[in-house]
């Protein structure tokens, strides 16, 4: 039997996954009234699609959500899939993981496995996330089994990915590899093996910081598009082809991936004084979160078709969320971007479908309907209007 | 009749693919000696597979080589592609295309088309090359035709690109855009019209940029996961999928194109003062320029494993050209660490079964055979061996 410890956009999914293979589950989430709708068969993430027939199909049944772990101290297979936040510095706060796996630990017994699958600094497996296991449940690493399977999820894909994408699985030794490999394929097609638990984490890090790269390209050179006077996506679409893949322009790069993988390598680097060895992951995180200032200067200088004094523009940020759709605004550029405006004494409104005007207000921000101001930015499609 | 400026190993392909579509093609050459070898129909790049063919049934035929303008004086089409070398510091020496240009203006007639295909600067099409059509010809821009359309030959897949890659055409005006469709149409099958001459060129600069920066990319992760303890290859294997392309590790980047392409653009935001514009680009330079200090010093630290003083131990650099099996040494990434390894003092030979003993000598190297030296750097597959 196999506990999902975290039931949320990546363990959900996961875990209906699993049990739609036939294997029985114990999920595990701190929410107690999300277990009751899930063992009732209701979807609490409805915007993901086919995840709603499994959660009916299968919720309360093969799969059986409670808060307790003392409800999966029947289950060999753990698998932790739980959020890492970081703090303003991107220093990874552990407290919700540690947590998890001390609770792990404690109904551990010999023979189980533990998989990680939350995307962590370098050696967070093999170091903490096995100390803790360790520590509470008397058992050593060989009594019991540790592994690292990154999750590959993305929002509105997350049942298809599980089903057709690549997964990858490490053990922090030998035996964890085979055993965390022979479980897996039970419920995952195209699955393959590595070397070991830190080569599967460094696997996510190298591919969030491909994406951050590649976006920070892009904006630089959607900047220099601006200075020549060429249309960027032209002539990224004819650039685009078997070996090139140019990424999209943007007001950065927001929420709890992307911007945060990344510093984990930095940060790693810092430790061991290899300075230079993340230089363009630095500058292309720079480069990111700095496109607010060069979306805050456009917008401004499109003030001058405005026939009105400048603080009298009334100008609409059309899209706050991080991604458009999404209702989450954790290291939002557009929100950042809104906020920047606002403390440079413009005149700043914001629309998005997803805020009511009483939640806008809430967080110090004024709501308009995009026909009542002067200009407008939409924050998604980078393009401004004075309606 | 079609005449194509320069029959190196871009306009050479071009030049035969075009005469194999069924036209007419002059081809002007400086070279005279390449010239009757051609219209003997002896290729002079055999190593160019599926050009040798068509030589054989075209030279001196459907395509006639000639190190005379006046030869091509007949001719309405004129495809300019001659290399554009830079200095020691990247700006571009434009000798070479501004007399190629010139000696197009001075049997330029109402009517004709020029179409640069060389890689260039920003603008260069409609500032230089029509300044030196205009005064050569003494026509004006509309009596005659100008655009611009990026060669993107690779080494070894020449024919192959023409017949099945996209490429891409550009006006300096509207009619110059519609009429090098149309004769391009003839011989090129994927075609596509951009807006501009200026968004043509920009289009290869970015496919340069872009391999540029996710070289950086590989190599910064490469010395981030040599940190780690990890294998890069293995990581790179399972992180690459659909939306993920991480390059390969190397030396750096050698050769007329990759290194050089960037400097076109950081160059030209630093003239327009925007010095934080290409900050990833000169970046990514930097990365990859300085590897050789990195292999340095992993060689170095190799020689910990040879029982001899280290400055007896004798260091064989296994290929020095800037690409494996081609004999080219411009901006050779690996030249330039035999070159940073002898500096240190180190007692160094090379070994590149490219060049005789005699060639190494006049280049002030040392040819060793591997087997006889203490340690051995296969430069192109980056790894080190106590024979």
């Amino acid at each position: 039997m196999i506990a999902v410890v975290g039931l949320g956009k990546a363990g959900l999914p996961l875990s209906f996954v699993i049990a739609d293979s036939g294997l029985k589950v114990i999920g595990v989430d701190v929410d107690a009234k999300k277990c009751d709708m899930i063992n009732r068969g209701t979807n609490p993430i409805p915007e993901e699609p086919g995840l709603g027939e499994l959660v009916e199909k299968h919720g309360g049944k093969n799969l059986i959500a409670t808060p307790e772990y003392e409800d999966a101290a029947g289950c060999d297979v753990f698998i932790v899939i739980v959020p890492l936040f970081v703090d303003d510095t991107y220093n990874p706060d552990f407290g919700i993981l540690e947590s998890a796996f001390r609770s792990v630990g404690r109904i551990l017994k010999r023979g189980d496995l533990v998989v990680l699958e939350t995307t962590v600094p370098p050696m967070t497996t093999e170091t903490l996330a096995r100390r803790w296991l360790e520590e509470e449940s008397g058992l050593e690493l060989g009594e019991f089994h540790l592994a690292h399977s990154p999750e590959r999820i993305m929002t509105g894909y997350s049942i298809s990915r599980l089903r057709e994408f690549a997964k990858v699985v490490g053990g922090v030794d030998e035996e964890s590899g085979t055993k965390v490999y022979d479980i897996y394929k039970k419920f995952i097609a195209d699955l393959h093996m590595v070397s070991s638990a830190r080569v599967a984490e460094f696997i996510k890090l190298m591919e969030g910081c491909y994406r951050d790269v590649n976006i920070a390209l892009a904006n630089e050179l959607f900047k220099i598009s601006g200075e020549l006077g060429i249309n960027f996506y032209e002539a990224r679409e004819y650039a685009n082809h078997e070996y090139c893949h140019l990424h999209m322009p943007s007001t950065g790069v927001g929420g709890h991936c992307i911007p945060v993988y990344p510093w984990f390598l930095i940060k790693y680097m810092e430790e061991r004084e290899k300075f230079s060895y993340s230089e363009l992951l630095r500058t292309s995180r720079t480069i990111n979160d700095e496109m607010i200032e060069y979306w805050a200067g456009k917008i401004i200088l499109e003030c001058l078709k405005v026939n009105k004094p400048l603080d009298d523009v009334k100008i609409c940020i059309k899209g706050i969320t991080f991604r458009q759709g999404v209702k989450q605004l954790y290291h939002s550029r557009n929100l950042a971007l809104v906020k920047l405006l606002m403390e440079k004494g413009l005149n700043i409104f914001v629309y998005d479908e997803l805020f009511s005007e009483e939640e806008l207000e809430k967080m110090g921000l004024r709501g308009i309907s995009p026909d009542d101001a002067d200009l407008i930015f939409d924050s998604s499609e980078l393009w401004m209007e004075i309606p």
